[in-house]
């Protein structure tokens, strides 16, 4: 397919969502946005680096390609309102592998509520995706806002994600949790539990422990390196009442401590320090 | 370099722009907006299709990368408030070539006021950018609401500009010119001068008539299909008065007609149809 078809099938497809005032097919969309706070975020979705091309169904590269830039927006506290695609495509791509491209985009468009507004595209070797986006957001729940006392939880079971299926990002569980709880700070899980942990404890400048026991693996300690789980970790504030509601519906395991006390694994009544290391894309 | 060390870099020279809460390093950039209408757009700068990593600095790809998008503001009527940078960085590229590429892109965001607030990067085979960002805009201006009896112009010499130097999106001349004037429509030259002038033809429904002897050509008639000249072509309404004081900054070239005049060429007394072709990506 060429780049005038992609165009065509984009603005035919996209059509126009709420608060549009121009779509797809000028130099720049245009949209509406009230006085506030918003979310800005890009993620990079490239063949033979975030999957290849033999395993993966075009419809589940857009799916996959958009859930991982709503993770982040879940992560943040805050949910999508516009949504780009910037794509490289190979001549050999077929317009009916386009389409489920799109279709796999605004599958997730209508259950999530943003509108697709547009992007660019390209020829190129190798098929990608640049999927940016804006979002709303009331109270950003940042990184590195984790406090001394704060009980740590993951949303779901850690290495039970499957990377060339579609997976749901945290949407409802953030919206459920701004709302209801003191949460001090968060993050999605991209390349595995304990470096993104890590990361909150070195943005926050904190320490912390988390308990062998109440880790929710599913196939042994490998899980706690894996990539893209996209559950959420979340801190909550240690005067929060309700930590009893959250233990039931996410899983508990940790505290955040000083930054003296160092990032440890409570085994039993012994204290080990956690091996920090993950996926990194290079 | 790697991926770490890219974001560091990042999050050390774009510095927190105004209106930036949270800048580079969290899970999306945190941006404060006023109510109002915004640009969004994206732009890919792809090696061996957008340009031959032998013949540019890395300065002048980051230049040209992020040039290309300020000119879809410009050419929207707006200006550029938040830019990202989605890059794809081969192992081999040194930290050195991607200070450069900041270098270039911090190059224009101090000249045109706008914040870097993130992106994501991931290595790849070749090099390549998505810069995305969101502009503000008072009144757009469209492809599609050029009127019948419009004056076209264009805001510089077609055929001047170098694919392998930086240039300087029209984003002052654009200013003035919503500041000043009714301009109908606008684009901005990327495929070149003739396909550019038909988007906005068949965009409004719209013939036109251009002056062969008014074509401010540098080469010679090539330069009417030349693409990256990222000059701006606009439409004023034919009841605008001040149409002389513009004669005098820009040129002059053409008027809007009917769409059942066509898209015609005059030369002389003569009236040529308009042969509809420029640079396309596939």
């Amino acid at each position: 397919m060429n780049e005038l078809q992609w165009v065509d099938l984009l603005k035919k497809r996209a059509g126009r969502g709420k608060g549009v005032i121009t779509g797809i097919g000028d130099d720049c969309a245009v949209v509406a946005l009230d006085k506030g706070k918003y979310l800005l975020k890009s993620d990079l979705f490239i063949e033979g680096i975030h999957f290849k091309r033999k395993n993966i169904s075009f419809k589940v590269m857009g799916m996959r390609a958009v859930a991982r830039v709503l993770s982040d927006f879940a992560a943040c506290g805050g949910h999508p309102k516009y949504i780009g695609i910037s794509a490289g495509i190979p001549a050999k791509v077929s317009m009916t592998q386009m389409q489920q491209v799109l279709n796999g985009v605004l599958t997730l468009g209508k259950k999530y509520s943003f509108s697709l507004v547009g992007g660019d595209t390209s020829c190129s070797e190798k098929v990608f995706f640049d999927i940016w986006g804006v979002g709303e957001v009331k109270k950003p729940i940042l990184r590195s806002s984790a406090k001394t006392g704060d009980y740590i939880f993951v949303s779901g079971k850690l290495g039970t994600r499957k990377f060339n299926e579609p997976f749901l990002p945290r949407l409802k569980e953030s919206g459920y949790l701004v709302n209801n709880f003191k949460i001090n700070s968060m993050i999605d899980i991209t390349d595995g539990f304990i470096i993104d942990l890590y990361r909150i404890l070195k943005e926050s400048n904190k320490g912390a422990v988390v308990f062998k026991d109440l880790l929710p693996l599913t196939t042994g300690e490998k899980d706690l390196y894996r990539g893209e789980d996209y559950e959420l970790i979340f801190t909550i504030d240690k005067h929060e009442k309700n930590i009893e509601t959250l233990k039931k519906k996410f899983y508990y395991l940790g505290r955040i401590k000083s930054k003296s006390s160092g990032f440890l694994i409570k085994k039993g009544n012994s204290f080990e320090k956690v091996k920090v290391k993950g996926y990194l894309h290079f």
